[in-house]
């Protein structure tokens, strides 16, 4: 039997066996905390077409059962099927293009000339075995061995319980592994220990979480997986969050959610790969502040009440059974140092991903995710400051939107004549969204071909059919199916427009208060999402980013989980992450008077001030 | 209604009120792990006469119940009862000669010039709060004033999780608790903290377990409880213990068994003067080297095989969570250092509790408990040896031993013409059986007046009906009552013998070791369950004792206790304790030769070389 997905694509499916299980053979992963047990209710897709066997349907309502709705995990085919899953339920693991991308890394990791040197560390250890004569006990023996190597530890009671047995075992000849942030003995190993090791990179993002699976014996990014953020449910951006977490369960709540993302990715990828969670032993995550707040469980309210002070900056190193992640149970959890209350430690990744802080050339970094971060200066200081963007280039609050991956529409060129638009999509099969880059291209195409006005208003009486009036008021059709059109509405046009004016904005206060003008910027790195997709000129003329030389940009792509892929292999980069977090000097936009003038002269496209574009101003012809 | 016990006490029972409860309301504590749900079975008490309502048998078997076991918790009052408590079901809590007998323990503290300095310290801080030009993070705002006191600390998820809440309640100005062992934060607390808080003091003997609560502000010991180690139930001695602990399920049954003892005296203690368990903020466990194991849960396999190696001597402070006490969660749990496999904790708080390593004076402490420990030394020098003495003197297998309690005959005279006994019992009230001096006492009047020989036997044709035929041989009336007499029986008086042997065996051989004679030792001190009640005469005459003059001994009760007690109070010492178990050598005297030949000389009454036994031997008029 056969399931077809809406995109063409179409795999197949065996008697007695769930749409759960035929779509995880095919590498399709869907959410599901449950493990498969029908209760989460995770793991909901809509059946368009073909009969169906549902032995449970959990505490799906009447309406949605109505609507086709089954959970994958119950339900059996009888039949061909015609099958959609929702981007929610939707993991994504093993996106060939990102795998491949993460290789670069380890090229990066090299180039700071650093070794490998995760968060645990081990030193291999040869006791003289206890006589009559010499019967200290176990717990003397080993410190006494550890002080001829300057090595003092403290030794938890998850160590000291197995301790005897393990040094017999391996016949008082064993590896060590400590930790040596806190300086704490973890365990007692085989004295040549062969055992593979795996770490995980996170990156906590407000609208995605990316974990990447790394073999710590050398590097090697193994597998990437990515989600959305499930705290989504819960408000678009940090401020809705930490609204949600101050009433009643919230923070638990928010805490639960992403932890349950994360280890809803950390499934897939260890079943696919023949890992058993356990040899996870290490773990980086890095996110804005709140997002970090909300990982460890910890109270963000005072991040948004002057004067914006988070609990913490520099977290300590805990432990998995602290954060929930289902690793090994006492595997150290790095958190990426953050600055302030709203410059977190996805900025102080993108800083070392980029190297801008060990360069003599000034380079402003802009990280264009949820939040709009942005860092200026040089291997002397560092000024940092955030602006609130919103989810919009994530796909969030975008009808079609969607994340940078398969199915995604990438790019788009409007023809000035026809208004007909031409489309790349990620994966090259069918469009299911539209993601960052393809929503600045259009925005910037429509502008360009005369379908909205400066101020982004769709104008209504072009010669086109592409522009007509869909539930939310005017639309552009991107691209057209049968029922399962791809558009750009009139309220997805104003989101993008105010996200990319908050960017601008931001840039151009920062600046001002460093005394620095745009052309004193020798470099500029983008990073978000889309990183690599985007078409800078379009971006520049939009109005998104400042209309300096072309080959002044570079685009970087994710740098958080960079930044996390960093210091979950190297000592030498988490000094380097402390250091950069330590530098950096925080400035409050929201408290500047001057940040609503800038903000305003920005909504237009590309802004109301046009002696700031002059290389769009001459493309424009104005 | 009225329930009346074998010793003629009588207290009231209301309707509907259970057993358990009204003996709780009288101060007669059951152990009852579940709390009176009937579901753990340790209430068990025999109904002798009355008519009784049971609710719920539990697991009592049909053999149990015929015989009238029923559980406490379960069983109600019809009219008036006659009940009696087995030894093993009942606490020993607010022991009113127990707890005005620890008032001395103040004074010891006090003469070490130590001051109150408990495992939690307390620091007064006063932050200045963050403004938008000092905003930095909580968790770097408090580093940054403790630097200023040159106080580094780590800090664990449990307390940063509450920080910013706690902070901006107390505006700024608060309490701030961290354990200086392991130099971790541990709470923020108001400014001028009020809360009571306490502690809790452990003697974990092979036999008895004995828990001091303690005030930690004026070192006031607010009450005391004792209760058989229910351990007891896998054998007698370490030795049996240790083979339990390797089989299946043994070792966290084991350690099970004796947190749970602890945790059923802390219940009743608490309720008793209203503290919430959370206000129990620390707590030193003082044990033996098998015992401090078990209570951790630490393999102790090794300590009984050749070298006779523990896991460790000196413990990590761990804390409450890792134990299983049931306080306050994260509170400190230190263990008093231990020496070697068979010298643990209980003989270091004995050394400190005799402070024989600060004086000149070539002095011997015996600790008499289940093992028996020796140490000999003075303030340079101290050596040690352990031997085993069995359970014998704290009650164990002997037919009607007990602990010295109320209602344990603690001295016997026996009038030599009419063999008749003369008997004292603690409290005053009717004897229920007979403790360790009463044992002593009771042997040596028996030997004196001829009733057993040289050898223990008990001479059967003497004209008196004390002397009768009893389920195990031979047997001596101490207490007669109808139906519940108060016997030493012929195997009573054989283990009793053999234990003496073993301790004086192991005298004689370490004196010989470091080349001492008997009248080189300038003091004796002997600690143990009995210490204080014990006749020094009749234990010099027994054989037990070295027979030197009698105002070198010293009685200085139970000394594990008083070392748990100091090192809860104080830092000084718990250092002290430190330095005392890494001053002492140990010496094995199971793979000296010798000492069968030793042990084998002293199996007479009181010894075979009668050299040894001078004055002992005028007496006789031998």
């Amino acid at each position: 039997m056969k399931v077809t997905f809406p995109d063409g694509k179409v795999i197949d499916i065996a008697e007695g066996e769930s749409l759960y299980e035929a779509f995880k053979r095919n590498n399709i992963y869907l959410t599901a905390s449950c493990g498969g047990k029908g209760t989460c209710g995770k793991c909901r897709v809509k059946v368009l077409d073909g009969e169906i066997r549902v032995e449970n349907y959990g505490k799906l309502s009447q309406t949605e059962r109505d609507e086709g709705i089954v959970l994958a995990c119950q339900s059996y085919a009888e039949g061909d099927l015609s099958v959609e899953i929702p981007m929610e339920a939707l993991l994504t693991v093993g996106d060939k293009i990102a795998v491949s991308r993460s290789r670069d890394l380890f090229e990066l990791l090299k180039s700071y000339k650093a070794e490998i040197s995760p968060l645990i560390s081990r030193v291999r250890v040869q006791l003289p075995p206890p006589t009559l004569d010499d019967n200290i006990s176990d717990l003397e023996r080993l410190k006494r061995a550890l002080d001829e190597i300057g090595l003092t530890l403290s030794y938890p009671k998850e160590f000291v319980s197995t301790m005897a047995d393990k040094l017999r075992r391996y016949n008082w000849d064993f590896t060590l592994c400590y930790q040596k942030d806190s300086m704490e003995a973890i365990s007692i190993e085989p004295p040549e220990a062969e055992d593979s090791r795996y770490g995980i990179a996170v990156d906590i993002g407000t609208t995605t979480v990316v974990v990447y699976l790394v073999d710590l014996s050398d590097g090697r990014v193994v597998d990437v997986g990515s989600t959305y953020n499930s705290q989504m449910r819960y408000g678009d951006d940090v401020i809705t969050r930490i609204v949600h977490a101050t009433e009643g369960k919230g923070l638990p709540d928010l805490r639960k959610a992403v932890v349950t993302d994360i280890n809803d990715l950390i499934v897939p990828m260890t079943e696919k790969h023949s890992i058993r969670p356990s040899e996870i032993e290490s773990i980086v995550v890095s996110g804005n502040t709140t997002m970090t707040h909300l990982f460890w469980g910890l109270n963000p309210a005072y991040i948004r009440e002057e004067p914006y002070i988070p609990t913490a900056n520099l977290f300590p190193v805990w432990k998995a059974y602290d954060s929930g992640i289902k690793i090994r149970r006492d595997a150290p959890v790095y958190s990426v140092p953050c600055v302030a209350s709203y410059v977190g430690g996805d900025i102080v990744s993108g800083v070392i991903a980029t190297k801008m802080h060990t360069k003599e050339e000034i380079a402003l970094f802009m990280d264009i995710g949820t939040n709009g971060e942005i860092v200026i200066g040089n291997r002397d200081w560092l000024m940092t400051a955030a602006c609130s963007a919103g989810p919009c280039f994530e796909g969030g609050g975008i009808k079609n939107g969607m994340r940078a991956t398969n199915g995604a529409i990438e790019s788009v060129k409007i023809d000035r004549e026809t208004l007909e638009p031409e489309i790349k999509v990620i994966g090259e099969g069918q469009p299911v969204g539209i993601c960052g880059s393809g929503m600045i291209d259009a925005i910037t195409e429509m502008f360009l071909s005369g379908i909205i006005d400066q101020k982004g208003r769709i104008v209504a009486d072009l010669n086109t059919d592409r522009i007509r009036e869909g539930e939310d008021g005017l639309e552009y059709v991107v691209y057209r199916d049968s029922g399962r059109d791809i558009v750009l509405t009139q309220v997805d046009i104003e989101n993008l427009i105010r996200a990319k004016a908050a960017i601008y904005a931001g840039v151009s206060l920062l600046l001002k208060e460093v005394g620095f003008s745009l052309d004193m910027i020798e470099r500029v790195y983008i990073a978000g999402g889309f990183g690599n997709y985007i078409d800078v000129e379009k971006a520049v003329i939009m109005g998104m980013l400042p209309d300096i030389p072309r080959e002044r940009f570079q685009f970087m792509g994710n740098t958080s989980i960079a930044g996390a892929y960093l210091c979950l292999l190297s000592e030498q980069m988490r000094q380097e992450a402390e250091q950069v977090a330590s530098m950096m000097t925080y400035m409050e936009l929201s408290v500047k008077g001057s940040y609503m003038d800038e903000f305003m002269s920005a909504m237009f496209l590309p802004h109301t001030d046009m002696e700031q574009f002059p290389m769009v101003k001459e493309i424009l012809g104005k």
